[in-house]
């Protein structure tokens, strides 16, 4: 694994980086490079960029939900649409990056299991301990990771994360980096690779 | 040529529909069915769903052109970001509709005249003469065309066209449809064409 890794940008509460969730690893595996999870929160993104969520733009909204239902299906990837204003992402997008230092060969599953719950299981993830049981479900300490959310360190983590992302330009997730060149969407993905093998054209 | 044809809209100022005029003809072959040609006025789009030009949001602009010149650069299609802002595309998509009934074998070349005037030679074909000059250059009576543009009957057929295609859920060009299955985007070519080899899933 010489080859610089994929940054990957997500927002828990992302119906398509969800879908990207479900596809990133066979990805980055026949490409042979590793993953780095970065947990973004989406607010800040539509902040800076005087936007609003997909689901709620007039004609917009409409066909988004139909291409993430149709999306899902191509892929086979369970896919129910939760009620995604209502949930709060910081305690799960912490408890990721807390795993990156204290749990990292179990993190994907974490990751996994927080968008599952939403959006394969129509369930919230909102309070902090639903994420530590989710975590738990996957091997993780509950209680460390419990005390990991509110860690003052790992709240810094997150949020100079996300503003390292809007330096970036994320504006929506998922976004994919490769060095720094990004790729927005699912849609993407296919060219995200076509990056890799080819060095970029 | 059975199968249901492709709905292309498109608007006149928008890079992706360059991008995607250049890629339908062949999508279409390979597939089997014919092209319907839809000038739309994404102006009217951006009314109705309250949001901007592409380029002009913030950091999404910047992804965009990027995004565009990538795009461009992967099909090997000659691509300059003109002033998107300062052209006027009435003209032109009143000349289109106007050669759908009296030069419908001339209608392609026509699409790609205009469009390549913009987008591969970075000029302004805002002016009605100019259309006419670009229609006669691909074999259409110049006379004739300039008078369809201020036929009554076209200015009709595009007001309608637009009101159509608004009630269609067209939001942003390009938008394909097969049928009244909606596929927005450049990206989602491969999607429109699987979509129409297997009949949908």
């Amino acid at each position: 694994m010489s080859k610089q890794p994929i940054e990957f940008y997500f927002d828990f509460s992302s119906p398509f980086a969800y879908i990207g969730s479900e596809l990133i690893e066979a990805a980055a595996e026949r490409q042979g490079v590793d993953i780095k999870w970065r947990p973004f929160l989406i607010g800040a993104a539509f902040k800076a960029v005087g936007s609003k969520p997909l689901l709620h733009a007039p004609l917009k909204g409409d066909y988004s939900k139909r291409d993430m239902e149709r999306t899902a299906r191509k892929h086979g990837i369970p896919f129910i649409l939760p009620d995604v204003m209502s949930l709060k992402t910081v305690p799960a997008s912490r408890a990721v990056y807390w795993a990156e230092v204290n749990a990292p060969d179990k993190l994907p599953a974490l990751v996994h299991a927080v968008f599952r719950h939403a959006f394969a299981e129509d369930k919230d993830y909102s309070d902090p301990e639903t994420v530590a049981d989710l975590a738990a479900g996957v091997g993780i300490d509950p209680d460390a990771v419990l005390a990991g959310m509110q860690d003052q360190a790992i709240k810094d983590r997150l949020r100079d994360e996300v503003e390292r992302g809007l330096e970036r330009g994320v504006f929506g997730t998922p976004m994919f980096f490769h060095g720094d060149e990004p790729f927005w969407g699912v849609d993407h993905l296919p060219d995200l690779e076509r990056w890799i093998e080819t060095g970029g054209w």
